[in-house]
Formats: structure tokens, sequence, C-alpha cells
């Protein structure tokens, strides 16, 4: 017989809800019980699925029919969320970051494994089938030994400035995901930072103290050499490409965009712009991520990105600010 | 408040389940109680959804909380069962085609109007992203007045030879989707069909009395010329594709593929091929097809394809074959 | 010591400047003498070459250095022109058409058979690079057998009224290069025509007594089952396209466009739109064709578009003439 | 009456063939004399155009009829024969690099500017089509301010391992013409180079104290932050593309390909390699880049691309070697 796997979602804003509807659609999982600080957001989504819920979390960690959290609250409580649902011996998917503390970040780890529970980071970019085409294709040596990785990404517009203002900086709230996505289609581990920025889109965001356009160069362990691209505003729409080049050719994707259609007039050929934003773009992604979260909780497999690639990305961004900040080349062990 | 709106499911099968997963994104209705004359499937689907089930739809039709019903039964069922909703006051959408027989359409759509309730026909592809964006380019004068248009429309392998033969043959359980996409996006009427056709792919189909190749001309009311070519198998895939040619320019779409990378090698440059058949093509369509059904029973608006949208595409296609077998092109008046 | 064929040019307009042009490019070849009825163009391309001019083509047949001669004179010229240059025992290239009426395209070819000359018919398309490249594919068995042949092929703007009404009308003027690359791409023979046809562009069109746009359907000996589409202006430039679809897969092939460049705004992302007109898109093709004329001369290989592929498309365009004013399907066997 | 330059040609190699027969398509230009060191070269040329020519640069130089020289000899020769050319009074096309050596380089540019010639530098990329078109769009300020500028160029396989010892290395052999592209394309001039290289094509790359890939950041003056990408071996051909990003936009060029057909098979999609190698790609953009020297020297405008050109990526180059060397970010100003 199939097992189920009995989930309780903590937080019950945006991503939540995404998280809860991918969740119907796993034959192998039961959403059993939600919360929400906002009672009402923990409401309409219980109702809807027809399921307890409450505005505590401790409700859900309490509870013994509970086998999987799904962490989807606020970035802040996230690492001690972690610690408390190990504690509890349940198996923990999380939203990233974990947190833009390393100490913070250690403790979750130490918790986690001290619990022995699984925790899965949700770095949903890995779940893109665009992204995993290319990852498909370097993995069967179809391009042969990687020697260059080019990882463009902008978003199509730069969120207010108070809350960049507590984001980590664009390193740590938007490279952190490109840091992500170039260890997991390397396989392997930065060893240097060097970072051209620049403040181009909003003097607000250079006088809150970060950048908004950066070029960043990362020198991996088996010698691929990787830049990525990132701006706070493409006006023409997220911008999320990769492109891996190597001994035996190149694999790169382009965006996704809502249709296929295209337009002849006299003045010009002209196609559909990129889907908007990560919610557009990433949909697909975020259900296949659920998917193999309660897959690999059920089948006792590894989860597809753990507690070190939560991680490992929030220490690249620290050498990339110290690279900004010193105007030169960082080495990542002196970071740690 | 915002209405909820109490739909019946009749028919568990593939494209029941498909619907029912729609509905559960659409805010503004909700799944009541499902039938299928194979109990297993209703009972798979009723406890997903932990609503009622039964094998008989009259279960559905007799239930007063029940406002509008969803046709997923097997073809034969479809004008019989339309009738019988018409006469219980329920709305209904009803998966494509009604019938084979004009005087079985006509019948259920006279049911349809005496009772007073909307009929909308799962003409799937008039809600597919791409096949809209053509359309909304020519309801804006894009191109200007249509000259010709084009569709291609491949499946990726025939279906089983005993399916063929109660199917109406190509004309009516292929090309009438075509025939209707043709309507769609001219907006106009039929007048003349003239058909070339051969069997290419398997003589066994020539066998049942079918061909599987087939190039059909309409001329339109509208003075458009049309052309379809229909092939039961494109080894490739699903090839589904329109282009609109007028006076001030052309619109055109290419296929959906699963993702967007190419790979280039000393060989060539790849890239993936069209997603695989109508389920992953259209899979957007359906969830799109069932919220606009939804909302114009809620509002009270026209359906975006009425009972007129499913018989008309029939005539189309016994056209069509009055014209392999004669050899010559047949007015439309000709089969009234 | 490699072979240098000496050319003779009839005709110093616009096509045989290209083909002076490109004969430069050819090693093997040698511009000895020019000609044109009017003098100016004789001696233009004269004097840029350094060869002698004169306004007789005699002066060309009667020199006996010449061993070749391009024939780019008026249409209404080629058919006696084939003529005398067969009597003078010349290798020939002659542009398309011969001539309008079978008779006097019959009364060339017996000519040059009785000669025992070589004539090279200047269907430019067989020597696009995209078109050799769908023929390849083709050839290589890399679509199986071929099922469905698509030819779409369009104008940027009509030629001024006056030249239609000599130019045997749209079949004969401009489907006919379509008809000749529907035979190249089948390697078969037409064996019934019907045409669906309307005056869309411009009604000056259709009261000289021609059409504007048109869907012929072609029926080859071999299974094929074609479809060409003409118009006489697509605003968006010159659309020149083909798709070969098989057993094993479909070929095609997309315009040629001045750049490859996109550009992505917040409105919409556009591209360059395809090549103007056919002294763009075919330079290169009309180079190729000059080159392997005078290969096949020096090698006495067969030329890859002869006296019987001048003819055939004629006897197309009659048919399908015939197909429109009597609104059925043609058997070329009518015509002969 | 229109004026016609008159030209000599020094050197008669692979790229001063090119350089003759696009000078024949140039109606406002002749050639007069040629020559080549290896005296059968420049008897080729001279025989094919019927002009005279020698073993010796001096003939040409000596010869007063000559108003301007094309100088496509070897590398080393070129700022000899630039001072040598302007001291006679000639107007000067010379083929990139001037010189490896700034001393050198200087020596030259004083000749011409003592002399009052102009000198145009064969910097051929800024001659076709994709990179004009993205020029052209920056320029018309459709991508807005430029934030990013991203140049990709590589090779389809490295050169000999005894030309390479010669060549400067990789920054002044190939990467050269990349900085001349990001300042074309910018307009503004670097302040700052670093770069991240490896040796990953062949090991005696390396050992003849070279490197084969590299990623090269430039900060321009006017603030936009560039990254060329550089490999001596793309299996899959020339890749040559630009993206350039903005407040406004974005705009790119994707590699030109021999056709535009794509086969779809039961496989895969797939469509032709880039042209193969520089030859191939920019031999449209040689002939445009003679018939604009010929213009500048004929109405007396500025050439596109001067000494001054011809220079500053030397110096860009020298500032890469000097960051490879001490990896670390180096000023231009520590190269001057």
């Amino acid at each position: 017989m199939t097992k189920t796997l009995k989930v309780g979602l903590i937080g019950c804003g945006r991503i939540g809800k995404v998280h809860a509807e991918a969740l119907m659609q796993v034959d192998t999982a039961e959403l059993v019980r939600v919360c929400d600080v906002y009672i009402e957001a923990a409401q309409a989504v219980g109702n809807k699925y027809r399921v307890p819920y409450s505005d505590n979390h401790h409700d859900i960690l309490m509870d013994a029919e509970v086998e999987a959290v799904l962490i989807c609250s606020s970035t802040d409580t996230h690492a001690q969320f972690i610690i408390e649902a190990a504690e509890a011996g349940k198996q923990i998917f999380c939203e990233k970051p974990i947190h833009l503390d390393l100490a913070e970040i250690d403790r979750a780890l130490a918790a986690v494994e001290k619990a022995g529970v699984k925790l899965m980071i949700g770095f949903n970019r890995r779940f893109d089938a665009n992204f995993r085409a290319v990852k498909s294709a370097i993995d069967a040596g179809q391009i042969g030994d990687m020697h260059i990785l080019k990882i463009t990404s902008r978003d199509p517009a730069p969120p207010p400035v108070e809350y960049i203002k507590v984001s980590g900086g664009i390193f740590l709230d938007m490279s952190v995901h490109d840091f992500d996505m170039a260890r997991f289609l390397t396989g392997s581990e930065v060893e240097e930072v060097y970072v051209q920025s620049a403040v181009r889109v909003d003097p607000a965001i250079g006088e809150a103290g970060d950048v908004d356009t950066a070029i960043i160069n990362l020198k991996f362990e088996d010698g691929t050499l990787c830049v990525i691209d990132n701006s706070r505003q493409a006006v023409y729409g997220y911008d999320q490409r990769v492109e891996a080049f190597g001994s035996k050719g190149m694999v790169e994707c382009d965006n996704n965009t809502p249709t296929r259609h295209r337009l002849s007039t006299a003045d010009t050929i002209s196609s559909p712009k990129p889907l908007y934003f990560f919610l557009e773009r990433y949909m697909d992604a975020y259900a296949t991520e659920i998917r193999e979260f309660v897959e690999c909780i059920n089948d006792g497999t590894p989860v597809p990105a753990g507690g070190q690639d939560g991680r490992a990305p929030v220490v690249i961004g620290l050498a990339a600010w110290k690279s900004v900040h010193e105007g030169r080349p960082v080495k990542i062990s002196e970071i740690e």
C-alpha cells in the first residue's frame, strides 16, 4: 500500500498557498493542519482544504499526526522554526534563506543533525524544467568538461527600499539564488569571488547601502569560470537564463514566455516578453519541488537541496560583499 | 458576497479528473457530487475531494444543490445526458463532440433551448494561450483583413483501428477541432469544402474506410481562404500551429515545448520536441475552460463556445467526407 | 590544366549584371563579350569588365570564342534566342520562363535537342541554401516518405497592373516558381491541380483578369499532397518558406533576415523582418547558380534544371487557370 | 562626375584577396597595382584583375597614380608600412593589429599625423550587420542607459602553438577584437580590467605561456560593466554574440548560420550550427569595410575606426595580462 505523508503548513501567505495547492496534486501526501500568525490567512487556507487551522505553529509541531512541516513563514523565523520542528521530530521543508547570519544557520543545521530528521531548502529554481534540462545535459556529458558558466538573473523591478534595507542586500537577497544555481550546475564549490557593482537603477538603493547592478565572477574548485550578471530592473520582465560551455559543446536556456506566437507587420516582427516574475516563471517548479520533498521523505532518499546547500550561498554572498567593499578578489576561505 | 457555483461531475475518467482538478483552482466553484458508470472511478475522485459519489448520473441530476454539470462521459451518451440535464434545469458543460449524427445534435440543442439553460461545448483549443494570442491579434486588427488561414494539426500517433471504426473517421474525430479553430479565428462561416486525402500512415486505417493524411480547403463567407493539413502521425510529437495572414501582416504560433533549452555540439544544435499530445499541450487550456464556464454561469454572460459551435464543425466534417467520396468541392448548403 | 569557359552575356539589365558579377567569382569562367538592345547598358557592363560590347546578340552568337551564353534579355525573346544560340552551337543558360506558350517552348526545346547543346533554366530558388538544406534532408531520408509539402510564397508588393496584364497572370508569373520548387523537392510529377483564389489585395488586379491571393493544391504521382499559398502582398516582406512532412519527421525553413538581433523592451520583443525581395533573398543563390552552370558545362555533367524543368511548371500553371475558371480539380493530362 | 579612388594592394594572401574582391564591388574605386613578397601570390591576383604586380611594396608606394593602400601583409610589417605609406602621402587602410608594441604603434600614429593622411584600421566586426544593428539600437536610445554589456567570443579551434608563441597571447591576439567591440558599442573608454583565466583546451597552450579560456571584466568610464568570455575552442563553431542591457531594455544578437532550416524527428529538433569561422561569418563585413574606407577617402569624412581605435585595445590587452599575472583588478592608467 502506498504511504501518505501527513503534512503541516506553517505560514499561509503567498508562497504557503502555492505549496498547499502543490500538495493537492501529490497523491502520496495529505495536508492535515495549517497555521499563520494572521489567523485570517490560516482560516482561508484551512477552510479551502477542510483542515484545522490556528495562529500558532506549536499546534502543528505538537500534532502527533503531522510527519512533515513546510516552513513558509517570514525569513526571520526560519532558523528558529527549523530548530523547533527538528526537536519535535518532524521532517522539514523550509523556504530559503535559512538565515542571513551564519551562526544562526549553523545552530539550525546542528539541531537538524542531532534530531536525525531531513531538511530540504526550497531552492525552487533547481526544479525548473529549463535548468533541469541544462543540468541533465551537463551530467550526461553532452558538453564535456565545463569551462565557462554564465548566469543571467534580472528582476523585473526592484523591491521597496524598506525591504532592501533588511534584505541583506542584493548578494544575500537576490544573487543567493544564482550562487545556488552555479553550485547546482557545476556540482562543485566556489573558491574565489570577485564583484563589480554599481547603482544604476535607483539612487535610493545606493543610499540604503545596497547596489542594484552587478557582475559576479566565481572561480570553482573544478576549474569552471562562472560569471553572473544581476540587475534589479529588467523592464522587459524576469530574465533568467543560463549558459554552460564546455569541451564538447554548449547548453543554454532561454526564458519562458506566456505564448509562442509572433506577429509580422510592416514595422517589425514581435514576440512575447518573458513571464513577468518568479510566481509566473516558477509555478511548475514549486509543484515539482513539493512533490520531490514528499517522495524523498516517503522513500527515504536524500533531499535534492539540503542544509549545506542552504548555507553555502550565504557564505558566497558574504564574500561578494567583502569583494565590493575591498575592491579585490576574495577567497571563500576568508569568510569561514 | 461572491457566488459559488455547485458543480456535479458526470464521468470520472481521464478528462473528468482533469476538470475536477481545474475546478479546485476556481474560487467561485465547488465540486459537490461525482458519478461514473465504473464505481471505482467515481470512488477515487469522490474520496480525493471528499464528496459523495455513485455510479448513476441521475444522482447528480436529482441533487437539488447541483447547479451545473460537467458531462465527461463517453461520446455516445453526450446528447442524451445534455437532454436530461437540461430537463433537470442544470447548466451544462459538455465535452465534444455532442454527437456524430446531426439529428441527435439538433434534438439536444432543442432541449437546451426549451429549458433555457446554458450549454458550453469543451472546445479546449479555444482556451489555449497561443491560439488566444492569435485571435487577439486578429480581433485587434493587427493583421488587417484576413486573406489566408493555415492550420497545421497532426497527432503524434494514430488511435487503435477499433477506435477509428466508430470515430466517424478523421474529419469528424480529428479535423472537427480544426474546423472549430477556423470558425473561432475567422469569426465567419464555411461556404465550401474541398479535400485531398490519402492513406499514408497505416493501410489498416484505409481498410477501416478512413484516411490518415489530408489537406482540407475551406472557403469562408468573409472571403478567407483556409487550408488545414492533418496527419494521424507526426513522429516528433503533437503538431498544433496556426498562421493567419492578412492585409496588414501575419500572426502565427509555434508549438509549446517542455523546455526552452538548446544544445550546441560539434554535430548540430538541438532543441526539444513539442509537448507530446493533447493532455500535455492543453492542460492549462482545460483549466481556463472550466474557469470561464463557471464565470459565465455565475455572471450570466454568454458561453465562449455554445451549442451551435458544437454543431457547425460536424456539418463541415460531413461535407469533407462528401468531397472525398465525390472528388469535388462541396458546398455546405448541400449538407443541411 | 583547368578549363576556362568563355561566356557571352545577352542582356545587361538588372539580372544580367547580377550574373556578370557572379561570373567574376568563378575561377573557371571568363566573361568575354556582352550585349544589350540598349547600348548604354551594354557599355556600362562592358567597360566595367573590360570586354567588347554591342547592341546586337548576333555579335555574341557569331563570336567563335564564345562557348556559352547567358540569356538575360526580356522574356518574349527567350525562346527565340535559345533557338538561335542552339543553332550557333552555344551552351545555354536562360532566365525563366522560356515562354508562356507551350508551342514556343517545345520549339525551343526541339532546337536544343537537335543541336546537342545544354540548356539550363535559371530557377534560382533551387540554389538557395535553405531550400537545398530541405532537399538534402529529404534526399537523405531524414523525413522518410514525404506525405505533405507546404510552400508559402508571398511577394512584398504587387507589380504594376500594366505588367500583370502581359505576365500570364499569377500562376504563370509567380506560382510558376513554386511549381518548380514542388517538383524539385518531391522529385515527382503533378497529376492534378485544384485552386481556390481571390482578389484581396487590389481590385485593379481583378479587373485585369488576374487574382492576387491563391491556395493551390497539387497531387503528385508519388502520393505527396502539396499545398501552395500565394499572395501578391505580404507587408512584412518577401515570404518564402517550405515545410516537408513525412513518415519520419519534418523539415522546414524560415525566411532569411538581414540580421539576427532582437530587441527586448517594456513593450515587446522585436526582431528583423525578412529580406525585402528576391534580389536580397536570392543574391547568393544567383552566384551559386552561375557557378554550377559553368561547372556542368566544363565537366560535362547534367544541368540541375533543364528544358523539361522549364516546361513542366508552365503546364501546371495552365492547369491552375483552368481550375479557377471551372471551379474543379483539373488533371495535368487535360492540358497536354 | 563621380570620383574613382585608385588603390594599391600590399599583401595578396587570404585577406588581401578578400579585400580585392570587395573592391570590385565598389563603383567608386579601382584596383591599380598589387604586391606580395611571394611573387606567385602577387601574380595570381594581378592576372585576375589585369593589373601590374610585383614582390616589392615600394612599387606601390612610388606609383603616383596610387592614392590609397590596403596593407594586408604580415602583422610585423604593419607599423613600418604605415610609416612608409604615410611618408609617401597615401591614404591608408591597415589590417589589425598595428603592432603588439605600444612604442611602435605610437611611432606609426605619429607618422600618420605628420603626413596628414587618413588611417583606417580593419576592425571588421564593426561592419557586421548584427553588431551594427545592436549599435544602432543603442545609439537610438532603445535600451536607454547601458548598464551591462556581455560579449561572447569563442573561436572554433585554436591556432598552432607556434603561432600562439608569437601572437602576443590570447588578450592581444583574440580578445583585442572584443575590446574594440566593447569600445565601439559603449562609445566609452575602459578604466579598469580584471581577468580570470585558465588553460582548459590544450596544455600546450599553457606551456607556451598563454591561456585558452578567460572571463574579462571591463569597467567603463560611463559606468557600463562589461564582461567578455573567450575560448580558443567552441566545437560547434565560431561563437560571436553580444548582449547590451540598459535602463529601457536589452538588445542582443545571435550567431549567423548558413541556413534557417530545422529538422524535427522522433529524436529531436535540430538546426544548423553557426558559420564556421571569421571568413564565413564576416565575408559581408569585409566588403562593407572596404566600401566605407573608399567612401571616407572620396568624401573626406572621418574613418569609422582610426589609429586611436587601433591603439586602445592593445593597452587593454596589456592590462589584461597584468591582471592575470598579479591576480587583481588593473587600472588602465597603470599601463600608459
